[in-house]
């Protein structure tokens, strides 16, 4: 308990649902002296529109522009979890929601997971050093795994992009080219490995990808290439349950950790037995998003330690 | 922060959605040491009945003697937001949800919107006082604007309220006589004139009722004539769009200030330019939210200030 | 206020409504120096599975295994309100909820209602305590009354263990037997009356049952012996609407005080003779609430007094 945030605020805005999101960050705020307020668009709050200059004849009753400077002067943080529409990707990757804030808020915006989730980078980030010396030269797979629905790709972009900026050795394994992520991403997370001196190649070859591999983090995502037209996806998608994360799997790596953000589906990602694994860094993970949440918290707006302090 | 309420609760009761009236009541009682619980009667609280004497055969599970009397038992103030139900003027006009706890609880109960909106009218009047030296006698108007669907007059009943009791020459522009207030407003706006030098006027001539305008506050409402009719109404209002606020309109006064409650939809109820220009008060009208909020709970509840201290 | 959790956290877990629970347990925490972070599961946070070992393939996001430890890392408490899902009561008996909870959470967790009440119990019992001088050998009569929905037979199943546990002569006053509640209860309410000296006895006779009580609780539940077939269930509960608690039958009593967990449907339940009369405790059972509740979080994670301090 340390009060570095002392009477401070934070608005929590939620247009899609969190248990661990939601409960880190109050609780996080509350450990620093602060407080959240959550608010969910669409729910408990107004619908918002995020076009600027348009009518606004539709459901929206609020515009962005609004909601954004009325909450700065409540607020001296705005955090903002939206979830991608999954009808057209060009749109998504607007990430219109997020920017919108980000534009009108005059109070810093952090991101509770759009087309990236950075607090979750940050809290596997934080896994990892706890367990290994060195993480630069490791061998990192990213591993598509099948999922009942198509779900966002943020935790992905976000995996790839943390683990090339670590210097990692970084495949991304995916069923076939349609899984592989947005060349945005793709070509952020090639820069921060040349940067790093790390690497990053895409593999569809399971056996190949767990080879030796020291991390096996597990997440599954919707095509790209096939964004909103999901009954052609589900077909595809259908043929791979295989990816599954499973011991016979894990025994090919190098005694890898498992990893996935939750929450996760037993037995269709990850199996029991990989999932309660000693291995499983799943829970700290999780445990960790409170503690990055309350550095990144403090370090946007706490109050600086006075200099007779040091 | 002044701790003024320290250890004091109050619970937010929300029968309809808000943005800023929970943030800035949840945010104040945090700013004065004291904490706001929100409940949403018929969603995640129990569905209310507001009859007395009736058998409770429908849907309620509870009846505001209960839960006014309980919460006051667990709570310093009680704070309620329910909506007109937009099918019969007669009923909603008695503010059975507003009555039924004012009547049965212990505590002070504030009124975050029915069919009056005290909290957004002080918001209002000190955006006012904080942009003009005098106000008696300043021309006030208040503009009826299209909005899709027919809203509640509360703001609007408000307004006329607290100008007249600033001393203003206020006119009500509207229409047609179908969308002026409800007598018991429109007589009490008249009493507050009497009394403070003010006066009031009804105007359905749109340039008249601009013309040399100090303040210009704008709203949408239902009309009352046509109350629970919405079919009907529809037709009228559609005929009505030309209301909007914009920057030909505002030109014909004294360079007014502009304001609205929010939220409001951009370029129907005002154009981007009026919303965003620099007579806008919008965002500083929201932001007394949280100012007059937290000087009302105080002065409901607060602890006397120890004569010492004087 | 007596920070007795200084810093303090507890996760409320509502899979059902609450107006009194979640108030009382959120301003108790305030109170004591804590913090409750309210999740409603399947709305504002993802739904959960319950089984053990089976893939995840239905609606279920999310494991009570990563649910229970990750908020076990994030709170020091962990609270949970779940109904029975009243279609197989022998389904609903595990109450696998709870106990999934209680199995994976390595902090405390608290039963807000599921198949019994134990907060509803300790503040029934407080009630009692602050009005009767003696309790062992009062005649306490548990009544089932109508309602038009089958409801929970928790608040009956834990009214008959504590008023046994108290040494209270206990009468289970039900329309028929069909109404009689599981004989885990039964069987367990008689081992605590035995313990304690008190008796418990089942009645169908309405005059026999309140005749010279000191205590009147009321409450409904829906036949176990029809559980999950509730179209023919209603027909024989609507016979039985006579079981409403009224003046009439409560002067057959020994000027008995007159109970009710709340909600309570008024009139149909109880008169409102009854719910209002002097001898009503309804209100200050639901008091009780807030200092059981703040008792029980402070014994199960509260910090030592300090030796010094004693």
């Amino acid at each position: 308990m340390q009060p570095l945030l002392e009477g401070k605020t934070i608005a929590l805005l939620f247009f899609n649902p969190s248990l661990r999101t939601r409960t880190s960050f109050e609780i996080g705020a509350f450990h620093l002296g602060a407080h959240a307020v959550v608010l969910e668009p669409g729910k408990s709050s107004w619908e918002m529109a995020f076009t600027e200059g348009e009518a606004m004849t539709g459901d929206a009753e609020e515009h962005v522009r609004e909601a954004a400077r009325v909450l700065s002067r409540y607020c001296d943080l705005i955090a903002v979890r939206c979830f991608p529409k999954f009808q057209d990707w060009g749109v998504d990757l607007e990430d219109r929601v997020l920017q919108g804030f980000a534009r009108h808020a005059t109070v810093p915006v952090i991101n509770m997971e759009t087309i990236v989730h950075p607090c979750q980078e940050l809290a596997h980030a934080l896994a990892l050093q706890d367990h290994m010396s060195e993480l630069a030269g490791k061998k990192y797979v990213l591993t598509w795994t099948y999922h009942p629905k198509p779900l966002n790709t943020a935790v992905a972009n976000s995996s790839l992009l943390i683990a090339t900026k670590l210097g990692m050795d970084v495949t991304l394994l995916c069923p076939d080219e349609r899984y592989i992520l947005d060349p945005v991403f793709m070509s952020d997370a090639q820069k921060n490995a040349h940067t790093s001196g790390g690497t990053i190649t895409v593999s569809h070859d399971i056996e190949h990808a767990y080879k030796d591999a020291d991390v096996v983090y597990a997440k599954s995502w919707g095509s790209l290439a096939m964004y909103g037209d999901w009954e052609s996806e589900r077909a595809v998608r259908d043929q791979y349950k295989h990816f599954i994360v499973d011991e016979q799997k894990m025994s090919l790596t190098n005694d890898a950790v498992f990893s996935h953000c939750l929450p996760a589906r037993r037995n269709v990602k990850a199996t029991d037995a990989v999932m309660d694994s000693p291995k499983s860094l799943i829970i700290e993970e999780a445990e960790n998003r409170l503690h990055v949440q309350k550095a990144l918290m403090a370090a946007l707006c706490g109050a600086h330690t006075p200099a007779t302090a040091i």
